[in-house]
C-alpha cells in the first residue's frame, strides 16, 4: 500500500520549493540554493531509505532530482512571497509535511520495521532534510528553537497514521495522519501556540 | 563476542539521557529535545551500522526507541543537576562513552572491517549523535571545541580496545578500552588538562 | 572504468590535508582537527557509497583511514600556509575537487545510477565531508555562502563528466570534468568572480 508515486514526487518537489525559497532569504548563492532545495525536498526520504538498508528511491528513480531542482527555482525566485508565509501556504506547508510523515512511516511498515521506530522515520522523512539545511546556512535547526508546534505536530501525526494503519487501514490512516500533522501545525502559529514546554519553564528564555 | 544486549540497551538510553538534559540546558521545546536525546543516544549507533552495511539494530528492534524517549525524559526534567556535572556523573558519562566505543568497535570487528576502520568506527558511535545535537542547536561541536580530552580520550580508548581484542580476546579488550577512555576523559576534566594541542599552539586563543 | 586505485587515495588524503589546515585554523585541538581532515577526505565518498547501497570502500579498506591521518598531520602543521591559498594551491585543490567530482559520477554510473543522480553524487562526493567539518566548526557551510564559484563550478564539472562519458568514453570524460571543475574554480577566485546570483539580487547583502 502506498500513495500513488507521482504524487509522492510532487509533494517531495514542493518542500524543495519551500526550501530554497528559505535558504535564499538567507542570502545563499544560486547552486547553493538549489542544493538546499535538494536536501529539504529528498534528505529526509533519503536517509529513511538508508536506514532501512534499502536504495534510496531518490536516487534510483530520474525523476527526483529534475522535479526539485525545477520547484526549487520556483521558489527561490518567489522567494519573498514564500518565506511570509501567508496562510494558504502555511496550510499547503502543513499538508506536505503531514503527507511526508505519513509516505516515510508507510514505506518503513512495509520494510516491516517496528511501530515505533516506523513513527520516527515518519518524522525523519519530513524533517532531516530541513534541519541539514538550516545547519548548513549557519542557523540553529527550527526542530530545536522555541517557536510553534513542529516536531511535536509531526511526531503525532506520526503517531496517528501508524496506529489507525495497524487497526483500520492504510487510507484512513493517511487521512488521519496528514490531518493531524497539518491541523496542529496550522493552528500552532496561527493562535502563535508556543513549543509544548517543559514543567515550570520561562517562554521568554531567550534563544541559544 | 558482544556485551549483554539489555547493556547495550542500557548504555545508550544513558547517553540519551545526558543528551536530553544538554539539550533542554540550551532551551530546545520539548520535542526537540527528545529527538536530540534520541539523536545522542542513537545516532552514532546506527550511523555505525549504515556504514557497515548492515540494518541499524535501533531501528530493527522496538527496544531502543522507547528506552531512549523513557531516559531522554528523566534527563531533561533533572537537567540542571545534570548539566552541572558533579564528579559521580562525570564519571558515568565517561563509562558510557567509554562502553559504547568498545561497542562500536567490536560490532565493526564482527563484520570484517579492518582495524582502523574499527577504531575509527568505535569513536563515531560514541560521538556522531552527540556532534548532530551541539550542531542543530546551534553550538560549535564539542569535538572541535578547546576544552578537555574528549576525541582524544575516546580514540585512545577505541585503539586500546581493538590491540587488546587482537591479542588477549575480547573480555581483557573491553575492561581495557573502557579504562582507558573513561579514566582519561575524567582525569582531563577533573585535572583540567587542555585538549592536547598542536605545537607552539596558544592555548589561550578564543574558541571560533 | 575507473582512475587507479593508488590515485584515488592520493585525491581523498590531499583533501584531507586542505581540510585539517582549515580546522586548525578555526583553532580546533588536535583529534578534532584530524577527525575534521577525516570527514573532509572521506566523509563524501563514504555518504555516496551508502547512497548507493554498496559498502563504503573507505571503511572495507584500510588504506584511507592512515592515508588521511598522515595528509591531516601534515595539513595541519603548515596550516598557516595553506589557508593562506597561494595560487598553485589553489589550482591544486580545484584538481581535488574536480577529480573527486569524477570519481563520484563514475561509481554511481558503474552502478548504475541514471545520468541525474550519477551527476548530483559527483559533487556530493567533493562537497559532503566539508559540508560537516565547516559546520561542526560553528561555520556556516562554504556551498551556502556568497563567495566564488564552488558548488556552482563542481556541479557543471560533474554535469560535464557524465554528459561526455556518455557520449565519447570515461578517460575523455575525466579530462573534460577535471578541467570544468578546476578552470571554473580557479578562475573565480584568481579572478574575484562572484558566486552566480540570482536576479536583481544585491552581492553586497550581508551574510546570514
Amino acid at each position: 500500500m502506498s500513495l500513488p508515486f507521482w504524487f509522492e514526487v510532487f509533494v517531495m518537489a514542493l518542500n524543495s520549493g519551500f526550501g530554497a525559497a528559505l535558504a535564499r532569504s538567507r542570502n545563499t548563492p544560486v547552486f547553493g540554493t538549489l542544493f538546499a532545495g535538494l536536501l529539504v525536498g529528498l534528505g529526509g526520504g533519503i536517509l529513511r531509505d538508508m536506514m532501512l538498508g534499502t536504495e534510496p528511491i531518490a536516487i534510483s528513480n530520474p525523476v527526483f532530482f529534475p522535479a526539485c531542482i525545477a520547484s526549487g527555482v520556483v521558489g527561490a525566485l518567489l522567494f519573498s512571497r514564500i518565506v511570509a508565509m501567508p496562510r494558504p501556504l502555511l496550510l499547503l506547508q502543513g499538508l506536505v509535511l503531514g503527507t511526508l510523515v505519513t509516505i516515510g512511516a508507510q514505506k518503513a511498515l512495509d520494510l516491516h520495521a517496528p511501530a515505533v521506530s516506523a513513527i520516527a522515520l515518519g518524522v525523519v522523512t519530513a524533517t532531516f532534510g530541513g534541519m541539514l539545511a538550516d545547519v548548513m546556512t549557519g542557523h540553529r535547526a527550527t526542530l530545536a528553537k522555541q517557536a510553534h508546534w513542529m516536531a511535536s505536530a509531526l511526531t503525532c501525526g506520526s503517531a496517528a497514521f501508524v496506529l489507525v494503519s495497524m487497526t483500520l487501514g492504510f487510507y484512513p490512516a493517511v487521512i488521519v495522519g496528514v490531518a493531524v500533522s497539518t491541523v496542529i501545525r496550522y493552528l500552532s502559529v496561527a493562535r502563535n501556540w508556543p513549543s509544548p514546554s517543559w514543567p515550570k519553564e520561562s517562554q521568554n528564555a531567550t534563544d541559544n
